[in-house]
């Protein structure tokens, strides 16, 4: 890449071989066009805004630059805030996690927690375990370090164990997302889970274990964490993004002691610390116990979209379309019959009134193009049955101009 | 690295081979010898936290989330906040260079700025050039892409453009921090920025330009950027930490549009976006003109700090040690006579109750081992000519040892 500036030699800039495997986010794009006004849009994967706590977050940004305002501007620990660190350990040992707070380090989004993982643990050709489907998002952090992936194959209890044998040597690790995952919808169970942790296990295969949507569950809390049964060999994930809200940008990684050090030297080269005033504010908000309340709310509120979901998907969708019914999350999954292109249904549908995403972009090998990704946190119950309506008509029209 | 739990098979953590270059901060190390309650530091980087506009940051906070709380609480643009973006792109325009909103990146912290550089320009094996002593934070960001770093020799006035000649060829770029350089204190002079920029256009050497102390002047304002005299072979990069507060990790990113989008796709996989709530707070506090009144109340603090550890350098460090007086910023930087270790005299220097950063970790090849680095902008006037005269005494002790 050279570029020239008027009366001065070009000047090169060499890029990082590194920098071929970065690439826009395919769904930010898609976005970018289906996000216009108008378009009623089940693409998004934005946690509903009517469920932030913007009046709590009001008066803990008070109190916290009232009480401690010099601490929350001032630099930080790169661990994090402590007694921040102390609540996650709390709340994860609740999921049967074994872990203090020394083991957990605060980082800026989960996101940022992929990223330090790839960092420490990828080296270009490392093979590296994903899902079928899996988040892009996760796929986007590990490719900047030039992993070999390899997809496990999977049924609707999850990834199947007995497939594990033939690509874990060498594997790096295997990334998991087992609760309402994104893009799936799909929760692992709890018999999977014991299965897939002895098998790992035995085959010394790490596990990254990525929880975004555990809290987010409507009839009963998902089985324990992967990383319960397989405490020294995994790194598990989790983010206020979902319970709270996206925009303060605060996750956290719970990782062996073996392997902590290095993550928090990642993490310190990466971005000093996260932010002390939103780590501050955020527990403020929730030290005596604001998510207990909140969390069943938000469920309450996604369970209704997901009502009217699978309600809409059952009236309208033609035969040949299947759907399985996510336990918690935002995401629907749905399966196209044979043959449809879910991306050269997509102009239709924007013109028609409504957008999804395509599921090929969250295939890391192999894309799966009959099927596409449903949110149903983002509009009400009557927005969702319209646009699940006016979806299914445009499958319908397809039909029959393939016919 | 393996660890065994009991009752399991180890589970092997195979690391990258980058994660050997990650190590923990020397600084941070020093610093939680030496920041126990007593002893008169002069070792932080951190601004003076009297310096916070807390009432200011609370105002905004409580406007921002009034006023636009679901948008600065909900997921956000991977290139920062617009209006946050226009406002870097006027200020960085008042410092010579001609950019707009398009070329800033808005980051968690100018930390995550170098981070993203290397990312996206470091292969193993390439040359990186650095200033002798340079930043240590940018060694540390640079250091898991695995370069070969180059230090390029200076004098007073800031690294000799007739050196560039011999190291440049095949350099991915070459890092500069040309204000009140951390850790030496050290000013370009304007007739060296000149040369230096040609040279670099000239030879087709790429240059990274950081400057988070440049609105720290105390006498006049630094002359233009390097970035503003070879525009499309420069990355410039800024903070927020040390004009308002580091707590918030407000950083930014200048780059040529040719490089723009590989950074941001670097930026989205590392952490999506930077808070968006915090960036709306900053430029609540900031869009009316609040740094035209609150910098040079910062400047004037930091002036009389300086003017006290100057004074007090003059009347008791003992013949034989140097230092230029800083003309901004935050740091003095002092050289023992030769055969010194700072390093050595450090732990006998906090028996006597003061700390100070031996100059060595500043150095990516042939530390200077007499060098240390005193920060003025954490004690007052009256601990700074304590603490000064205090370090003397130990020198002139150790001087009498060694006679």
């Amino acid at each position: 890449m050279t570029a020239t500036a008027p009366g001065r030699q070009a000047t090169p800039w060499t890029l990082a071989r590194r920098a071929e495997r970065m690439n826009p986010s395919i769904i930010r794009e898609i976005l970018k066009v289906t996000e216009r006004p108008g378009i009623l849009s089940l693409a998004g994967g934005l946690p509903s805004p009517d469920s932030f706590p913007v009046e709590a977050m009001r008066e803990a940004s008070e109190r916290v630059l009232k009480d401690a305002g010099r601490e929350a501007l001032q630099y930080a620990a790169s661990e994090g805030y402590a007694p921040l660190r102390e609540w996650v350990a709390a709340h994860v040992q609740a999921q049967g996690l074994r872990v203090d707070a020394s083991q957990v380090l605060i980082t800026t989004g989960s996101q940022q927690g992929l990223d330090l993982c790839g960092k420490v643990l990828i080296d270009a050709g490392s093979r590296v375990l994903v899902e079928t489907p899996t988040y892009l998002g996760a796929l986007q952090a590990f490719a900047p370090y030039e992993p070999e992936i390899a997809a496990v194959p999977s049924d609707d209890e999850g990834p199947l164990p007995e497939a594990l044998r033939d690509c874990a040597a060498g594997a790096r690790f295997f990334y998991l997302l087992p609760n309402f995952q994104n893009p799936s919808g799909r929760s692992m169970s709890a018999a999977r889970r014991v299965a897939l942790a002895a098998e790992a296990a035995r085959l010394g295969l790490p596990l990254l274990e990525d929880n975004p949507y555990g809290d987010l569950w409507f009839d009963a809390p998902p089985p324990p964490a992967l990383a319960s049964q397989h405490p020294e060999g995994a790194i598990y994930l989790g983010s206020f993004s979902k319970v709270l809200a996206p925009g303060l940008r605060l996750g956290y990684v719970v990782a062996p002691k073996a392997l902590y050090p290095k993550l928090l030297q990642a993490k310190q080269a990466a971005d000093l610390h996260t932010p002390v005033f939103n780590q501050r504010v955020v527990h403020e908000v929730i030290k005596d116990g604001f998510l207990d309340t909140h969390v069943p709310r938000i469920r309450t509120r996604y369970a209704a979209q997901r009502d009217a979901m699978r309600a809409a998907l059952e009236r309208h969708m033609p035969e040949g379309c299947r759907w399985n019914t996510p336990t918690g999350g935002m995401f629907f999954w749905v399966e196209l019959p044979r043959g449809f292109d879910a991306m050269a249904l997509l102009p239709m549908a924007v013109d028609a009134g409504v957008a999804f995403v395509p599921g090929a972009a969250f295939y890391a090998t192999e894309p799966q193009l009959n099927t596409l990704r449903l949110s149903f946190v983002t509009l009400t119950p009557e927005q969702i049955a319209l646009a699940v309506e006016t979806l299914a008509g445009v499958v319908r029209a397809a039909q029959k101009e393939a016919a």
